[in-house]
């Protein structure tokens, strides 16, 4: 199979990621005969230190005409403490999901069997966690109007939510319940907002469509609660942006490591794949940050692209290096630990 | 002292948690020569029930005229999975906290040692965990404009904020700073939000009237993460209303009981003060419900005006009721347990 995949590495330690998923990607077409194109493009920092605009127009080009996008990370301290600032790598961030319609951020929760006592939770807890946030990623308080009044001493943003956003989103929670448990979440803060109680009325008259699915509604506030207490509790997640953004944060930690979760924002024409840990620019440049979560995002991809063999030996490669300690150094426990560049050659020469 | 007490009860186990912290508050008067007078009043679900109403005239004007109110708990299912109801018990809830300008929101958390393996968390992580989130209470998404359009088919919320808001806030959390260990964290989404931008500007304008105090600026994504992960790391944290609802209850997670943390709402006239816990329909009326947290809050309304001793004295008898194992069953591990009342009645008559 021909593949042309947009490469954006982005900030930080995202070009140091993404060139070990590459490798690996690279191995899988070479074993299961496919020729994988990469088109690089720039965003996110590094894009407006290039051309003052952190997704540009060539950079949307490459990733709308590609089969899918894989991301590194963005983002840069120097924007971080600077509310004036006029072009953020965010910014990019936002209007690539905006333009690509990447309106469904799919994230994972699961836990490696080898890992499980890194988590600051106890193994009783998490052990056999697997479950899936959904989070709606093109909508909400991310992209409703905001601005200043009163000479610049009021501010608002407004969180707004069409149905067919949410009918959208909702409906692929209900495919995947299919799939899974047939246990589905919605989760808002239907008793204070209306973009809520619109959420609720639209997910509860999906609910004839799926007699098989479970559907079950919670706060935001005790979810974020009860994810911690027990994440077997769960099995898939529908929520808004802002409610997914802080959940899908939370339950990395279930893991003990953002260095594994890989991610998906899936469109209706293209899909981008990234790991969920950030751009953690005081680990840039020393080949020291955990490549897994973007190799796993490789994984993802072609899972989506119905390569389901391709995906599996991905994630055999990853569960072999885990097991035989050919890991960087946060998670070796002192022991010995390998550079990126290192743990991204093994693996694509285990492949 | 002469002291009028507004008593809110509530829905669920309010009315059986807050009968124990009377009697708690009877003892401590009688032993301190204090005076209370208590002032019931409806509100919630049993408000809605009684006179259509869950936070009705009345009841404001006990509230407003007592120099602090005690509140249990409110929200019954029946309105849960109604969208269309009209009229909601949390209405009454934010109804007071607005008329009363209940605008900081106090929740400690911290651990009780003979509590810490009840933790999800592994005792390393937690232990010693001391820290306090100022929630601000009376604006941001909770009360903005908010409605439907196009025949209900979108439905917007708005989140604003005024500098003077956030001010306001902020100069509690600058305070609670400056008593404690001088650390000071901002939750936000200034990457995203104009308003958490004014938070931003708003908070660094005021830093250089508290030259002592350490201030950080963190993501409520990131934080949602780090407070699990390593709570030690927060002293004082300052944020929004909504970001403060989820912190909060997050954070309830740490000390592995929601059963004992109590918290505060602090207005510039009245202040209330609350168990973090709901109205837990499905034990109300069993005299099972854990009364620590209602019994703890009124301890942080002795200590609100000053009367140091007697909260210290409520701290005490809790400490001591939790090393004797006299709890309720919730706190009992499966060994011997007690009644709501009798733990109460237990308390009140060691002081
Ligand atoms: C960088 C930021 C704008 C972004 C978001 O809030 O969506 C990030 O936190 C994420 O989750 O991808
Ligand atoms: C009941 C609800 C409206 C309320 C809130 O969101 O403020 C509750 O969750 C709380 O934290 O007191």
């Amino acid at each position: 199979m021909k593949l042309n995949i947009a490469l954006l590495a982005g900030d930080g330690i995202g070009p140091e990621v993404i060139d070990q998923a590459v490798k690996v990607c690279d191995a899988i077409a070479k074993k299961y005969e496919h020729h994988i194109t990469w088109k690089p493009a720039l965003t996110g920092a590094a894009a407006i230190d290039a051309v003052g605009e952190p997704y540009p127009d060539e950079t949307h080009e490459i990733c709308a005409n590609a089969d899918a996008v894989l991301f590194g990370a963005i983002g840069h301290p120097r924007f971080d403490n600077d509310p004036s600032a006029k072009v953020r790598p965010e910014q990019g961030l936002l209007k690539m999901r905006q333009k690509l319609g990447l309106f469904a951020n799919v994230r994972p929760t699961f836990t490696f069997p080898s890992l499980i006592d890194k988590s600051p939770l106890k193994r009783e807890r998490i052990e056999g966690t697997d479950l899936i946030i959904l989070r709606e990623l093109t909508g909400g308080i991310y992209f409703g109007e905001r601005g200043r009044k009163d000479d610049g001493n009021t501010a608002f943003d407004t969180m707004t939510y069409q149905r067919f956003e949410i009918e959208r989103l909702a409906k692929k929670g209900f495919d995947f319940a299919m799939k899974r448990s047939k246990k589905l979440c919605c989760v808002d803060k239907a008793n204070v907002l209306e973009s809520s109680r619109l959420w609720r009325e639209t997910v509860q008259a999906m609910e004839k469509d799926y007699p098989e699915v479970e559907v079950s509604y919670e706060f935001i506030d005790a979810v974020a609660m009860r994810l911690i207490q027990w994440p077997k509790g769960y099995d898939v997640i529908i929520t808004a942006n802002l409610f997914g953004d802080i959940l899908t944060d939370e339950a990395s930690v279930i893991a003990g490591s953002m260095g594994l979760m890989p991610s998906s924002s899936v469109g209706s024409k293209v899909s981008l794949y990234e790991p969920i840990h950030g751009s953690y620019p005081q680990a840039a440049g020393k080949d020291i940050a955990n490549p897994l979560a973007t190799v796993l995002s490789a994984a993802m991809l072609f899972e989506d692209m119905n390569m389901t063999e391709e995906a599996e030996e991905i994630r055999r490669v990853v569960n072999k290096s885990l097991a035989e300690g050919y890991v960087t150094e946060d998670l070796a426990d002192g022991g010995k630990s390998y550079k990126t560049s290192e743990v991204g050659d093994w693996l694509a020469s285990n492949i």
